[in-house]
């Protein structure tokens, strides 16, 4: 039965194509540096996006027109499934990601909860192995039941602490199950509402126990999938202790968990810190910590976490540069964490959508592609820090250097190099003529 | 003598070329839309950007390698006024803006500033006439020096209010003489620092007095320019009192002063302000209201002007797209009200970033000239509009209905229509397809 | 039966008192610049946050207990307004203020929503009769039906026009049954998410047309009410039209329809426009447009709404201080459009939190009247201003200079008055002796 | 000679006081907490903005009437330190802070500047013997200088990199000399403008080496001051790489500096950031890494450092509720790195400001002491968190939990434990009553 009867298998069409369900850029197996397309951007659907939320705001009850909506219960979960992987098969998706509470409900106590998985993740299973499609990773929410209300590893309630324990024990055992490549940590109650009432030092503590028994466990059972922090600096709360790359970092370094994590980072969640996407990225990548990738983009204009489909071929450009250069992103993808908009609510929207989102993202891999084959950066930047590979700032960087005979060069340097412009326009000139050219 | 002796006559040499110093884009004498892309794109030089200021910021000092670093006092004047025509000559760049203050050293008194400008002015009309360059706008600096400190016309001090009517009449008959198409006023100092000091009503009250003051002096001597006001919500002062297009429109009603102003928009105080710069230019478009551009951009996670050479192509094709829907600018134009990074300080990087900026907004216009001849988005907000051009919609349009005749069609509209979906995911594909495609 | 066992009627106990459930500063009696603290804090509560909303956020469920869980559909209703009316008694909070959908179910057609509207405002009429509350203002909630979700007057769905017709229309009959003393327009869906499919003109054009069809139903059932537009930026849309009080103000003008409408603003809607609230007062009281204060705060480091209880007295006094310069408010008065936080899920927490609100508006009050009879503020911006009183200045604010006689006086001012230092720490330091002294 | 004739020793006269001149809330010998407020609060005068900069601001220039402005070249520099050390006495400043450009002029040879700051440090120490004030820090401007337009440690320019170690040399020696109780580092060009043309690591890496040849000089002439690092997001850059605390705990910590380092933690930084003062101080205190303070306040409403002074008692409250909880800052203290506003251009401002910042941290020491004293906060804090403090929480503290045993535990709990309201609104009504009550 077909969920989605609007909508064939999306093809693609090539740029001038006028079919809206085809893809313009996006073109599976056409060779980018000596890979596929379709290797490189190990493309994910995001499934609360795409199959659980349907259009509420904080202002607005939910618009989506969907094809399950006849359904209830445990019924709805497995038309969603159905739904799910008609919806991969049609636009061309490997692979997808899920927290516990999307595929089902929760039930009345954890043993129905746990229940209710097995009996949907059995459905998943058997779609799986019938379509190829794979988990790149599930994780546990922990956010959204009002148990959570003060944090899950972060809660001051040791009972709201044991089951978010079991929560994630559960999803270790899904993820094991489902062969997912990596596992994720959202932290989306890790936080504070106020320092008058938070122990800081408790909940990161408690966190960080609650992280080295989830590491132990897989090990346990052995799930060798890749463990991955997600950052986020506020929103629901007033502050969210992964605030961004850097700061989980120094999390990981400080209780010795860097060597079992790295960082599923997300665009508007870097915009929201304060970064552009492409600087999380490049602290995670010279910190050996890219793990994999949250697409969307926020709203540069608005402070919350839109979520929006990402549209924007320079941001593109600049993210997939960030990641050839770290050599891809190992078990890591590329999830569409991103929503159509509230006023996008027919499900031809999910089409539409994911077509501007894996087209702009074929278009920017095609550019950073190009910048890398011809070294139109590099280039510049080792030629502007080329006073490092010789003479005294070899010195400097072998460590052969002290303050006092790096003053008595200065005191004695009558003819120091002068400075170069950094030419940035030039730069950015070269990256436009690299998109449009 | 040649003050940029690295840089000939900046050509069009087409997308694919590798010469720095050419263009990519722009082609001055390609026709669009029927008319050639240098009559849509009044390109005009910044003097205070380009000339004047030498990449100092509130850390650090200039750094600025400059041509006529050898000059000071008047002879500094005149050499950037050889060295502004140079410039424009080889960019093809045909009109240029100034402030009073960045042509002339102001001298110690009102008498020997206007002197000053004097002499200034009769080699920057020789140069005119010689080349050809027009004047977009000149304006009045009158946040620089320290007497302004507390506003010009917006001053406690009624003696720095005279002064500031001075040099603003000084300033329309600059305009006058030079044949300037426009006048503008930007108030940098016209705002408060705290308002526990501020009498708000009176700031603004003489401020609309001074303005009609000028409309009256323009008319008495036979000026003709259009007057402009240049919206900016803050910086320097806490809060300006244009703070962005409507406000300032609120301001021109309520004062009755509409008809004798349109505005200047600049795309950085558009973001400062929380708006998109195609907001304020729709919002001053929908209201008869839209004089003239500051082309530039912004950084959005910096919360200060930073005044960036326009590089973004999407920006500049929803700039072009409210320009072309707006059947032009009139008199106004495209001035460039953007500085090369403190970074990005020798000579060559002036063109650079010109450069950059032109093939932006080149790119942009035909992007947008595009999507109007294709009726790209005009058709579908035709249609998702249409209910208001027929039956009760209409009527509503037409003023015919009441809130009880409404009240009862809805009471026995047993059928209403649907609401469709906005289809904004597929209008970004659209939009990029029109750039990339 | 009470709704709220734990608590009795609140009362003032002082600034010592260690009763949570004891007012601190305010003491309705008090008399302060000749009114009692009641008269000048027409509080009201805001039926949405204490009765119906219940702590949902994006990325979570419901939070709160609440003593009428046990009931549903109508008979919920009925709760509500019973523990409403109990909590204002407990409270002494003399005004609510409400939405149709609020107070009621809306049901499966506009017949069975009004009829549920009546039901419902039979028994607040009899409420209020017996109790002596009143209703402060209501209005017509057009945002959270999925009907909405392109706009409500600002629809492109002329039904969906028409059926915000009708509520408006009913809720003016509410208004005008119940005594109400403004009706409030909030657009929150009045406004756009993207240009690329908004028709911005036709949509104001339309809203315009709505509110005249307003001002005339009310006048033709003789509803004297002072109807009150509510200005907020963005959120639930990317974009609203009621940006901040000047947006607003330039529409009413542009639209004729500023002798009809005041401003009901609100402290965190400001935030997020980029003003600070006494900004926003003060912009509508030189303009004679200040009407009525939503009264909250946002969190200054997040981008949304949140909301939350005012407890900052330094800006309950900058408020109250334009609220008593503006001569009180008329019909307005000051709706806790606050709601506590998702953590603060008892209903202990209603009491608490609109305890520590009106203690801070209480202490608010005090010192703003303070400073206004101590003329703390007003003898500086007097002599500051002094030179507008006199001479030059006394002819400017006459009409009697022109530029060339001002440029004329300047040229030959050889003594122009010094400025003078604008102290704005040492008022700041004032101000923090009136707090704190 | 008295510089600052206008104003003499600056006294304790009571919140009643009408004296600009007087402390209302500051009384150095009041015993708070068994400590005098005066070793509670090392306030240090910061000397480029008390004594060097003058009021220009990114669009005009300077407005500061001082009184050593008949002086040029080192006699300037040396009627400074005379008139800082008059500052001091007569405001009871017992500390001060300075970057080495600021107390001399740099000359044109790093000879002649090093025998400049030798000559004035000459003058510095004698007045320091005199007067009995002491350096709480001093440092290196590596940041103004043209030269540095790319970095100090962080250049592209091998030289420059000599330079700046020879000028970080310099300043241990006279910090060394002076006795000074801390050094600092500031990276304001530590960052980059844009990433295309930037080696992060290679800049990392060489900043990491600079503080580690930096603490062996230190050590190598015995020069035993804390090592403080300042963090700031961005400006004048466009991101710096010490964007906040956690993210320079996380550099500190990867390159193994943690233990030589601790954070001099500024407000309006911390804002700049996204984050809290407080949560600034919380994050550096419970890393032990809390050092010292740079007093001052922003402007949460403009998104660049205005370096105000701080007259927010809430912040200054909760500042030093971390300090007290710290048990006080060590060798740190509280240095105002505020300035006058361009409008509070007389000398007398600078005292009536530092008089608004000190009244401002008396007041909140006294308020956060009154807090710790009752344990308003901790009692809280100590019951919400009482869960982990016996049973299965107290396990999981211990480390005796795994996953099986947390869920197994979660899975047999029939009543968990009830999750109670966080009361976060009544405890700002707490604060409020602590410091209006």
């Amino acid at each position: 039965m077909a969920y989605y009867e609007n909508v064939g298998k999306v093809a693609y069409e090539g740029s001038q194509s006028q079919n809206p369900f085809a893809f313009k850029f996006y073109n599976a197996d056409e060779v980018v540096m000596g890979k596929k397309m379709s290797e490189h951007l190990k493309f994910a659907m995001a499934y609360w996006h795409t199959l659980t939320a349907e259009g509420s705001d904080p202002f607005g009850a939910t618009t989506a027109v969907r094809p399950w909506h006849s359904y209830s219960g445990i019924d709805l979960a497995k038309a969603r499934v159905e739904a799910g992987f008609e919806f991969m098969d049609k636009m061309g998706l490997e692979y997808f990601c899920f927290h516990d509470i999307d595929i089902t409900p929760e039930g009345s106590s954890l043993k129905e909860f746990f229940a209710n998985i097995d009996t949907i993740v059995d459905l998943i299973e058997s779609n799986m192995k019938s379509s190829g499609k794979k988990l790149l990773w599930n994780t546990a929410n922990m956010f959204t039941n009002p148990r959570f209300v003060h944090g899950a590893a972060s809660t001051c309630n040791a009972d709201v602490y044991a089951h978010a324990a079991a929560q994630i024990k559960k999803g270790l055992e899904v993820g094991k199950r489902l062969g997912g490549e990596n596992y994720v940590f959202w932290g989306g109650r890790e936080g504070y509402m106020s320092l008058l009432n938070t122990d800081m030092k408790l909940e990161q503590d408690n966190i960080a126990r609650m992280f080295h028994m989830a590491v132990d466990y897989a090990k346990e059972i052995g799930f060798d999938a890749q463990f991955l922090i997600e950052p986020k600096p506020k929103e629901p709360t007033k502050h969210q202790y992964d605030f961004d790359a850097a700061t989980t970092i120094s999390f990981l370094q400080k209780y010795d968990l860097a060597k079992h994590f790295k960082l599923n980072l997300e665009a508007n969640h870097a915009t929201l810190a304060g970064h552009t996407f492409e600087h999380e990225l490049r602290v995670a990548r010279i910190n050996g910590m890219l793990g994999s990738l949250d697409a969307n983009q926020g709203d540069m204009l608005l402070g919350w976490d839109t979520d929006e489909f990402p549209v924007n071929v320079y941001d593109a450009t600049l993210t997939l540069y960030e990641v050839l250069q770290n050599d891809g992103l190992g078990k890591g993808g590329i999830n569409f964490d991103a929503k159509v908009r509230r006023d996008s609510f027919e499900a031809d929207d999910l089409f539409l959508a994911h077509i501007a989102g894996m087209d702009t993202y074929a278009k920017g891999l095609k550019v950073a592609a190009k910048l890398i084959e011809d070294r139109a950066f590099e280039k510049v930047i080792e030629e502007r820090y080329s006073s490092f590979s010789e003479g005294i700032g070899a010195d400097v960087v072998a460590g052969k250097t002290t303050l006092a005979s790096l003053a008595e060069y200065a005191m004695n340097n009558e003819t120091p190099r002068a400075n170069k412009s950094g030419r940035q326009e030039h730069l950015q000139s070269i990256l436009n003529q690299y998109i449009y050219g």
